[in-house]
């Protein structure tokens, strides 16, 4: 069944077709690992941070939602089903029980820099084909940034 | 680390434990099973269904947002991590690709029952030792078995 | 036609079908009592019960439609047609015309009373065999008692 | 008691009084009826028809709190009990049970179709001797032909 | 200086000015006299009835603005100034000074009463000439009707 | 094709017809007029009546839209479309490019100046045939004749 | 009837008692000519200043409402009639017709300047002795100089 | 522990702390004294006192953290405990039990006046040493003041 | 006098009354001891502790509110005087003056479990006669379980 | 009149101010022709798409807006008067009278297939002299995209 | 050119005028250190205080606006240029780069002090000559005290 | 100290570092001078030119808060200083004291046309090596060419 036809060339819609498969795996389970942080945080900054984590939820839940979306509308259905991110996300797996806040921390910076470096590549390949793909990816890869940033600051010092 | 306490016996925390938990993979699953049909379907009730979508998206995520919170306020560290999901959850494999909307529809209904009936259970374990607890298994089961209702609906007539 | 299937036993279904149709009776016409007694109160106290009795029809009409709706999930099609109300209510016949306040109040108490009454005969039925419906039950009747001490203290005093 | 007194001339307010208690007698049935199908619809079209009885429910329910004020208003006492509802509604009693979409919409084809033509000779009537209550028969016809053209526009095509 | 024109003839323009004119003068001072007993009303009711007639101010500030901007609309510039309004309005003075509950509703119910034969008769004279302007006084006497009614239904019983 | 039938006479509908599609193609060319306007203004006044404009974009596309769904209400379906409105439209041709803000108002004058007069044709006809599409045309031709005054008064002094 | 008592003393109650009454009579007609100015004016400058207006009038309104309100409190029942207004005013006659933009303008500066000298006079008096009443002279005259510096600065350059 | 240090002198301080924690005390304790007539209160004017009293509560409560953040911010420590608040405040005890109506509007206008004479007293002090603190003490003296009126205006007439 | 009355056995409403006057004296203190740890905290988690405070006093104050009116509900006059408070609670006297965030946050754990475990207390003995004030003291439970967690969890790691 | 001045060179601009002109064209008839849709759609699922087309407006207001004012930000005067928009459309004639659902839809498919493929070319174009203007080609064609998605899915299936 | 006139006399300006213009570049200052902190603040305190540090921010613009058009009001055109406020300011200047946030939080004591002690000087020239000018200095300095607290605060314990 | 490390080549880092702060100074100051200009103009077109610039000033603050973070982002600490801002803007002194409406805006178009200049310098820079922070450029650009419009606007015609 081809139910929804994009005008662009097949060469470019595989492109995208990895670049958002990728993405939205990622981003699903940037949006677990962070409510898994959420709920078993503990220590001094609990509060700030078990905060802090649903501002990065609200983002990857936002973003995983305009990259599915993006992939339709290009014809390309997109596979954001458990068992898919589960297997092939590019975070590594956080290990369970009870997080110390300066875990917690180091988890959510690496997570996010583990999924930056992939977003970047996927721009590149991207920004080769589709201007208004790509942009999505510029979006989401300025809201990681941004994430990471904080994360790094409340680690320094 | 025993990180938080709560006053309750050790066998009622065991049952507890084990409902929450059960109850958090079903719901997280359920959240990503929506949204993996509101991406993928398609037919002549493309909208109307994509946006029920969303409705049952929003009553997975508040649900199992207070469901690890609870674990977590009665000192039970929730695991919510995607591959405990995948391999954990009570709802059936959804086919990749597109969905046709009565499919879709179908692929709900048997959903909803799936973790309808897991969490009538649930509910009568922890009925016989927290009612606290209880409440919040009656809540969610009030609101699955409204969206049951409304897909059987959409598919009789 | 059975377009909608509960995963609950018939016996359970029985008694909760009817105590959701008896309750969606009342509270339907509840929400016709307390406009008709919003028309037509006069007396110093116009205004002051005028707005209180629109706050009793929000009550009645908002649990009227959860009733009804679970009656519906149950697989129980809900009636709330006008000539089922008119001959099943539990509230006695408000007389025509217009009604001095303190009438007006002691017709309140009395209708709230009536129902109140009926509601927790409703509530011993169902408690017996499905919590979730029971649920329904306790929240309208904690309302509509809160209804009935702010009417009693009103001609009290 | 002659509670309220209005400046108009008795044989005015006859003719008046008589088509705000027909108008409101209607519309109370009218937001009975439209809730009664909103509960017990079912077929391919339920969400999308669903929700387009609520919208009726308010016009309905907006428009006979307005039509009883404005009786009262001109010291005649509205009359919008269960039982003159069910004895004197223009509506045609709608079936108890599950109701297919189509059977639904024709319902409401029907019961809109039955009202406006009463509403339009109130509308006759009042017109010649009060323009200010005529206004109130405008708004509501106007909002009533309205459900009544997306109902049919459904049926067609 | 002619500022603005309107298509309409003179005489129309004639009697279309005399009506605005005279709603504008009676609708600002209605303001004023509603103000009046909102701030020096005592008794048992004070509370329920100043809050009441803030919302005849209300009423009557809506509807003095569209009346003069409506004159000027039609390039009839109003007259609202304090003396104009102090020698030409149709409301009996106020005594002043702290006014009894049932003092302050009587008096309301005669200034509301004034007011509307005034403006029935303006209806009269409008409505032979202009529909558009006649609407503007259907919606303010429908409005002055209901506060009526409401003054009245506080008094009697 | 009679998809949607209205239970007026047809002599009746042939007039409200005329008058609705007449309307519908001045309102839909005003909207366009307005941001034309809105767009190419320049001069001292720019920021004002550039905001100004946009109050008649949302004038002309809200009552466009209620007279659309007026004449499909009964069962006259409208016609909207470009080439409809650049033939039928009762206001002149804008020029192109910059427009010098006396300019910008009185261009919008004169239109709007058009499309009242036509307005006022409309109303006396339907006027005599259907008091609830009268009530339409008075509402809008209300609004047109506010903002005639105020650009009038703008070029004025 | 000595309604309300102040623990104030008498002396003191008499300078405040004048010093309020005074300021609501020249507030009310700070709104009401306002209001004159925002209806008649005509000129390049039309809609900038009709909308300046209404800010006047709303800081008008709020303050002359907390100024009568502060009488009451101190058992000084306020007088805010009409023809109180319009022979205690501080205020010169506004020239009745439409009035050029220059023109109206010079109007606020020099009512509101009138105003704030008498403002000033009264915050000297009343600061002797109350520094709760004072507050209240205090924020209507920073509002008012407020205002007064904006006219100034629209009929300067 | 000097946590916090401010630039005003000791004896300036030492005015403050005791003005600062007496109008805590007073103000905690106005909220819970009106909270205790809102739930004990019968009588006709139920509702509408019921209503008048979660204003005060609302007033006493901002005010109270107001002026508890004021002694924290220049170094004070404040106490709000209960049994300070029990033991310090000048209002005298409410009677336990149900309340009529007119009792409870005179315990109202009580406490109000004795925290009044107190906050009045505190004001002088104060307003000798430091003007940013004794505003504080003027806007919620200006409010208890206004509260005050009204409960006495509801008892005169 | 005997102002209100319920429905409900004498037994029953002794057990509840009880229930629900401890409840209260437990909820208002500790609003209290939230709003005094809030004025007093210093440490380098000041301000996050400070914010978390206010949504306990939130909790508090909302559920004293509802429970004090279900006392009264059931006719049952509620204590939420000062003096009752004081001496009643289950909360440990809190030390005056500034407050080390850690010492603090252990106030805090402390304080939800005292009354945590009374409020379980009462829990018990009202579900035996009363699901729908049982249901009170579940919700309130369930929102102190969740402060309790989140103070212990930011005095671990 | 050369009234606004870029700082673009001339054969950047010429290339924009055509990319411009013709968005604009495309976009206000998109409008039209979906707000044409809007009105005459017929069939079972009339609401739905009723519904949907309100956002294709939406869509098409907004971005038309957009470039018209980019244009003018460039010294561009932009032309979107009727005439020019019947002419320069890229969307094919919408045929007059009642349309059927899936008529209505294939029409919607066909116009956004239409506009994206122009919108596609000017990408390129202005893409390779102004990333500024490139950005709001980019917005434009993204959502012209997801809204192609959704009628092709449901048509699909 | 004296383009606004006050009614106060030149002494009284002199003060004023210096009061508002040293109080303008202080707060405008302090808006970019605390920007200036909250972007280069990094340590475990990182998102607590980011947060804070805009709540000064808001502060302090909203302030400077107010001073800026209090002497605007008067006729004292105010100086809030880049290079004045950087050779005016009273605060020191905080070191380039990254802030630990325990030097971040003692940089914001000190700025704080410093605005405070010149604000206080300020109040005291301004209290002598002009009560109303004197209000917006007291208002400032209120809220600047407060932020000076919870900064104090932060650093001690 | 290196707080804050991105992922991308220090080269990279070097361009965008540079373009960052030079487009963080030149908003900071385009945010001071448009408040001066806001403060400082008089004119007839005052009120319309006032607002107009509060425009700016949230356009300017806004973006300035964007760049600021996405230096520090990438581990670039921003520095916006006053003496930074005040001796690196692009921006040529504003004259002090009073500012005609003609002034004003000439102004603002120089202002804004010399930091368009420098920012589309850096657009160049940075669209060489990092699309992420590329698109905050082309964002901010896009505002301040449609601000520059505007005021060019009101000074043509």
């Amino acid at each position: 069944m081809q139910a929804v036809k994009s005008t662009l060339p097949d060469t470019t819609l595989k492109i995208i077709g990895e670049a958002m498969q990728g993405a939205l795996v990622d981003l699903v389970d940037l949006s677990l690992v962070a409510k898994q942080v959420h709920w078993n945080i503990v220590g001094p900054r609990f509060r700030s941070v078990h905060l802090q984590l649903d501002d990065v939820v609200e983002t990857a839940r936002t973003h995983s939602d305009t990259v599915a979306e993006r992939a339709a509308a290009l014809g390309l259905p997109p596979d954001g089903r458990s068992a898919t991110v589960a297997s092939g996300t590019g975070i590594a797996t956080v290990p369970e029980g009870w997080l110390r806040d300066t875990d917690a921390i180091r988890t959510m910076v690496e997570a996010l820099g583990a999924v930056i470096v992939r977003m970047r590549e996927r721009l590149d390949d991207v920004g080769q084909v589709d201007t208004v793909t790509e942009d999505i990816l510029i979006q989401l890869t300025k809201d990681l940034e941004k994430h990471h940033w904080m994360f790094q600051a409340e680690n320094a010092g």
